[in-house]
């Protein structure tokens, strides 16, 4: 056997992820991370008002060192032997570009300016076009939500795209196309930006842009024009097709192959979201629930065409032929918020952390203290846990995508203590999963097996244990440190020829399940009850407040 | 004039405060505080299952040393002129006694059972004893509850004690009687221990005791006994009569006089709580909305007999005829929690500054916490408080007292930082104390004006400005520090002879007021909404949940 490599990159919220894999072993030769700078500067956001924009710099950036540090750790044959990259990427996190298919941002009249930068997927300033959206698609003769679970979510690229043209006259003045950074940053590294070359992901076109066959493509440009005047002319510099990410987007140009020490030959896929490609690297097959749980959850499940037949689940984020397995339905949900309640709940107890002098003091402290809250929460028995939170720190994602509710916690007094706080919350987040779970099983779409993948699944077992208990059903860990590159390592594998399929690139590349976490028969009794009152609780204040 | 002074003991939660004042310009001469040793230490107290208890021996330790130390800041010619000593307390905080009237934790085998300890007021773990009590009103005949808003708190002696003998048989072995320390300290100090010859205080009495004359006196023995066998007999060694606090409990004796310094001609006065004699240090008079804003609030008016008639306020704390001022119907409501809400928030907080090493510097940012949060939440404006919260986090003691309600907090996102949670909070204190006034006016109660006294109304410029807009009306703030014990200075004052009657030692003693904070025009409109929002939240969390 030939010695080949792929790279998988994985862009996070926070940072990139390169990892370097061998394709007949699966062997994960190297990898490294890097944080997105301006980013964790807390630039261009404004949490209080959901604003969440990052700087296509801080992209490239990333992807050139990332690379070149996972490859430094290589023996030099490695390079020599890459012979395909795939990317994977938050999503729907675009931005409005100019005639060149360049975003606005990286112009110098607007690198300063958020609006022109890409709108992170947790970005929810476009709440009201959301629901604009979800006006005229209930009028219109075809309902271009359907496929996307029926609700457009303020998360997705139509709602960003019109709020951002809505508000910002300079920034509209400029704008003639938007592009996904999952579609940008392989477009990038073959030079294939201009508008008309870029290969739309299916995965990214189908879930998030209203794209469908049944409609040949995106919605039509009356419907857009309808929605808002200032769509207008948008849909022309788009696209038509769409391609699934196990074809080839093109070959690396000159300029990038010699930044990145690699040869011009090196196939860059077709990209997808995180989450889809995760799904993957955690060996998905039909019927398996999996999550990437992080600052928020992806749940991706795979049906073969013949099975879901017609069948539409309402309130998902959407099933599309190809999204993750080409010749399979992906189905996706998710939570908008998991790690980020956590986080969240760290940053306000972080909060008079500010009142210590020597930083790196503070900094030591709060790494602590989700571990220690944990550690606390975790010797809390269930009947003693009786604060009730909702999850909805961030709006709901699925079911029923709505920007419009919040959090709740409820059930507090005196005695009411950091840790019994944090127990709360994480019950709730895994709440907010058995609402997911429920959801398909109402709809007659079969569960076998859930499987979890990312940080959350990775470092807490308080969190997983929480989580099996309230869907009373085991949960496997994938043993992959880094399973959603592993998954775009795959891709890349398939995209480059050094696998026929996806089926196997797994089976050859795969790394199995280190862990196994079986629910406790008592807490899913007591989690039934607790379980009702959260739905309870989450209609009065969706409903009422 | 006669040099003439007297001493106010104001017994509060943490701490017990001796303030020296001149009879005939109400000059305070000096004060000191002290707080129970063994209550800081946290002992015999369970937060998470409500239950605080206290040591007799904490009391009796602060006393000398509160007394001493501010006899000690004044010419010695203050101590030879020192005619009256009254007491206030918290309450309902009762200890059960053996047949001398000796709280049980005062006897070597009883001193570490925090059940044969004083049971502080805010100690919740008898609310399933309150619930029977009310229930069993209910049924009777005669509603012994009437008097006291119609409903019997947790917080109540009754409910404590009914509470302790179930649940401790080794102290019901013991006890025969029980007494509340506003009614033990004047005991210890006059040596009139003996159960027969404590007077008792009609304050206590009657607004928790369901003491009063329609009844002559305690409901009867066949009430309590069918309340619970457990009750039985204690009642034979109790009381018939009550005192207003306007009366001489009795003089030193020789033991305490050398102790203090003081002679055995002092007259030590009938105690009674702290927000009634807080009241009459801030000059309340006829429909006087007199707040006392501590770690709750007491909040007391008082009614002209022929003014309030026959009306029975319902869901408040009680009417209790002399509870306040002699010839006046007192009438008392209150928050379980306020400054409570706050400290808990704090106590939240802090929880990650265990890991500071150097115990000095945790505590001292643990004491920035409220300011800066304070200085933080003024600056949010109203319409940008979009985090709603209910104040029970201590129960509800008014309107319609119960344990079974707890705090929550809704409308939250990933950018609700601390100082947002915090204003939410302060808001939400204010919300439940507007729920009160409305109780009052609802039922034909004139609230001409509003008093505050107490730390909060002192130290907090922003929850004093928040109480304003949410109730729209002006409050004025007490200009002495210690109202409470300038109030128990006047009792003292009037016990001893000094003065005729209370409204002439408010004349000659009252300080009168150091600020008015008068409500927003806008901030009192924007609230009505909020309001509105509060009281829905917290209906539903009431009933459904």
């Amino acid at each position: 056997m030939k010695n080949q490599y792929v790279i998988g990159l994985d862009y996070g919220s926070d940072s990139a992820r390169a990892l370097i894999v061998d394709v007949n072993t699966g062997e994960e030769m190297a990898s490294s991370v890097k944080y997105y700078p301006r980013w964790m500067d807390g630039k261009y956001c404004v949490p209080a008002q959901n604003q969440y924009r990052q700087h296509p710099k801080d992209y490239l950036e990333v992807m050139e060192a990332t690379i070149t540090e996972a490859l430094a750790k290589c023996d030099a044959s490695v390079a020599e032997n890459v012979v395909g990259i795939s990317f994977d990427t938050t999503g729907s996190t675009p931005a409005l570009t100019d005639a060149n298919g360049t975003p606005l941002a990286m112009l110098p009249e607007f690198e300063e300016n958020p609006n022109a930068m890409f709108i992170l997927w947790k970005d929810h300033t476009a709440v009201k076009e959301a629901d604009e959206i979800n006006a005229l698609a209930r009028k219109w003769d075809v309902d271009f939500t359907k496929y996307e679970g029926g609700i457009y979510s303020s998360e997705w690229v139509w709602a960003k795209v019109l709020h951002i043209l809505r508000k910002d006259e300079v920034v509209k003045g400029a704008a003639v196309s938007w592009i996904e950074y999952c579609d940008w940053l392989p477009a990038v590294l073959t030079g294939k930006t201009a508008l008309k070359e870029v290969k739309r992901s299916r995965c990214a076109a189908g879930h998030k842009a209203l794209w469908h066959t049944d409609w040949n493509g995106l919605p039509p440009e009356e419907f857009l024009v309808e929605l808002g005047p200032e769509l207008k002319g948008l849909r022309e510099n788009l696209f038509e097709d769409t391609y699934t990410s196990d074809e080839a987007f093109g070959t690396l140009t000159p300029e990038w192959a010699e930044k990145l020490g690699l040869s011009t030959d090196v196939v860059i896929g077709v990209s997808a979201f995180d989450a889809h490609m995760g799904a993957v690297g955690a060996e998905i097959e039909a019927n398996t629930f999996v999550r990437i749980m992080g600052t928020s959850t992806c749940d991706i499940m795979v049906s073969p065409e013949d099975e879901l037949g017609d069948k539409l689940i309402p309130g998902i984020c959407g099933q599309v032929d190809g999204s993750v397995i080409p010749g399979m339905v992906g189905l996706e949900a998710g939570q908008s918020a998991f790690g980020d309640v956590y986080a969240w709940f760290k940053n306000v107890l972080a909060w008079p952390l500010q009142f210590i002098e020597d930083k790196d003091q503070a900094k030591a402290i709060e790494d602590k203290i989700i571990p220690a809250l944990s550690e606390e929460a975790i010797k809390i028995p269930v009947e003693e846990s009786t604060i009730l939170a909702t999850d909805w720190l961030n709006g709901r994602r699925t079911p029923d995508a709505t920007q419009n509710v919040k959090g709740t916690i409820t059930g507090l007094n005196l005695g009411s203590s950091a840790p019994r706080i944090f127990r709360a919350l994480v019950e709730a987040t895994a709440f907010g999963s058995k609402a997911i779970v429920q959801r398909f099983l109402d709809n007659g779409v079969k569960v076998d097996q859930v499987v979890a993948i990312g940080g959350v699944a990775k470092k807490s077992d308080f969190v997983m244990q929480t989580l099996a208990d309230v869907l009373g059903m085991p949960i496997k860990v994938a043993r992959s440190e880094q399973s959603v590159a592993l998954g775009a390592a795959m891709f890349a594998a398939v995209a480059s020829g050094a696998h026929k399929n996806i089926a196997e690139a797994q089976k050859a590349m795969g790394q199995g399940f280190e862990k196994e976490y079986d629910p406790i028969a008592a807490n899913v009794e007591a989690y039934k009850a607790i379980y009702d009152k959260y739905l309870k609780l989450g209609a009065f204040t969706e409903k009422e407040l």
